[in-house]
């Protein structure tokens, strides 16, 4: 940008009482009033951080040096800043935020970051892990919208790990998706496969994060589950996931992902399932209702609980494509 | 790590209000001290951001997307971290936090991303920068400690840009340092080079953060100036820089360095010092005096200020290796 173009106020002799209000003041040429929010609140909490930890330039250069590991091992297919926000409960919060669920609909919970959108689409029944080790499982759901209705053609992605709790993307020279699925409901609004009873695992602990969580002395497992991912226009995407109770991380999981409707507990085949479904009797069996919520409903409820928590935190705010941004600018 | 050995407390169910007391709390068996209090606040910080913003799943995708372009773009010659600390005045900060100057000394400024570990050891009196089309500039400076006495044997790191406003590293195929050096200061305390008179450039924003600057209608320039880094045993290491008074950036930083008492106005040689130095009469010079604090002022002067700082904030802290940790575990 032509410096010419942009007129900005005095800045010289910032110091750590001052410093706050002018780099604020910088930003808010910015046109947008959403992100010039964001760089606003962000701004005043980074500061207060080093403030009030009186934070060292050899604190900070480990920081910047532990941000840029974390940066420099993500690929295509392993996203470390995720695995960050996960382990901080940041991406918990954020989806709570957006995705606020009334009490009759199924809660959501962390994507991680395993989701890849090469999944193949398969037809209801399909076989979708193929992990000689893994302990097979019959997944038999149904999805309903709040007043009970069924809801047909949701697409649905669904992925898991190996016996060995590692997902497809964790093996060198990968060639085609395994453990991992793409749905659609039928008319019903049901959808089932065939896959493994999922096991614990750690979470990818090679890298940055995983020093982090030891300097923490935090484990880095993560309870058996399977997760799910929901998308029907009018509906509000549903990002979740199922976990085995009684799993020895259930109260523990590394990414804080873990709801008591969440959990379930396995069953099994009988004999008019195992005929129906061509699974022998006895396997394993994981079933569950999702409910969806309406887009509409979602967006009345995520608008009114911002609201809410604006007015909470005394702040005079107004909605700006639905996001909180200050009344008075 | 093997989780048997990880005591945790149990947590599940976690919402916008108590996963922020829950993280923390699966934190806080971490060993040090002052890394506990350290994301302490960074959960707190990080949390109330996306609380107060409300924060959606795609602003905080954008986020993790940006900051992974931080972390990928970086190289052994480029830190864009340290360039995204810098246009948000967290550098400056944590500079002023952690040297704390006394009135009677020189004060510090942003290190930038631009120092290298690999100038040259010269002696006094080099030509430390090789483009023809810089204009020449006799560099003459002393170094001295609080009571006026000459500091000899201070390891000087000095690096500028061009005449083009780039540094060395900023050239592909850069086979050996220009516009940088190492230097000693002498028995009197001084130290004296050949360089060019410094220009304006603008800070690299063919990156993430200057997409960043550009999205918020912030220039990306930094006035003319030269940087100056100090060390000896026994006293504060100094980071700092001389600014052109009168540059037409000098009031717009775009990394907030300058500080009034470090604008020089350029002089001219004198035929005296044309003959000692060796320089043609009226090349253009720049004269400044250091002043060096002790390192134990400088801790002492930091620790009181932690300690202020702290009581101000009403924390009841005590210091912990030189920093604030809680009085009460």
């Amino acid at each position: 940008m032509d410096p010419s173009e942009v007129d900005v106020p005095p800045l010289k002799d910032l110091t750590i009482d001052n410093i706050t209000d002018n780099v604020k003041l910088i930003n808010s040429q910015c046109p947008d009033p959403r992100l010039k929010y964001l760089l606003e609140r962000l701004v005043q909490h980074v500061h207060d951080f080093a403030r009030e930890t009186r934070l060292s330039h050899n604190e900070w250069l480990a920081a910047i040096q532990f941000l840029t590991a974390v940066g420099q091992i993500c690929t295509d297919v392993r996203q470390e800043f995720i695995l960050l926000s996960d382990i901080l409960g940041l991406s918990l919060l954020v989806d709570s935020i957006d995705h606020p669920k009334p009490a009759d609909s199924t809660e959501g919970t962390v994507l991680g970051p395993f989701h890849t959108h090469d999944a193949h689409s398969e037809p209801n029944g399909t076989q979708i892990a193929h992990d000689p080790d893994g302990e097979p499982c019959l997944v038999l759901c149904t999805i309903k919208d709040r007043s009970g209705k069924p809801v047909s053609d949701v697409k649905i992605d669904i992925w898991e790990t190996d016996s060995k709790g590692k997902y497809d993307v964790q093996y060198e020279g990968r060639e085609q998706p395994d453990q991992r699925a793409v749905m659609h409901s039928d008319e019903e609004g049901k959808f089932w496969f065939k896959a493994i009873v999922p096991v614990p695992y750690p979470i990818p602990h090679d890298g940055p994060v995983g020093k982090l969580l030891k300097l923490l002395k935090r484990h880095c497992y993560r309870p058996s589950h399977m997760h799910f991912m929901f998308e029907k226009e009018g509906f509000d995407h549903l990002i979740t996931a199922l976990y085995l109770r009684g799993d020895p991380y259930e109260t523990s999981d590394a990414v804080f992902g873990v709801k008591e409707s969440l959990l379930i507990d396995l069953g099994t085949v009988n004999a008019e399932q195992a005929k129906t479904y061509g699974v022998k009797e006895g396997t394993k069996t994981i079933v569950y209702d999702f409910v969806l919520v309406s887009e509409e409903d979602s967006r009345k409820l995520r608008e009114a609980k911002a609201m809410a928590a604006m007015k909470h935190l005394g702040l005079r705010m107004k909605l700006y494509n639905g996001l909180p941004v200050p009344e008075i600018d």
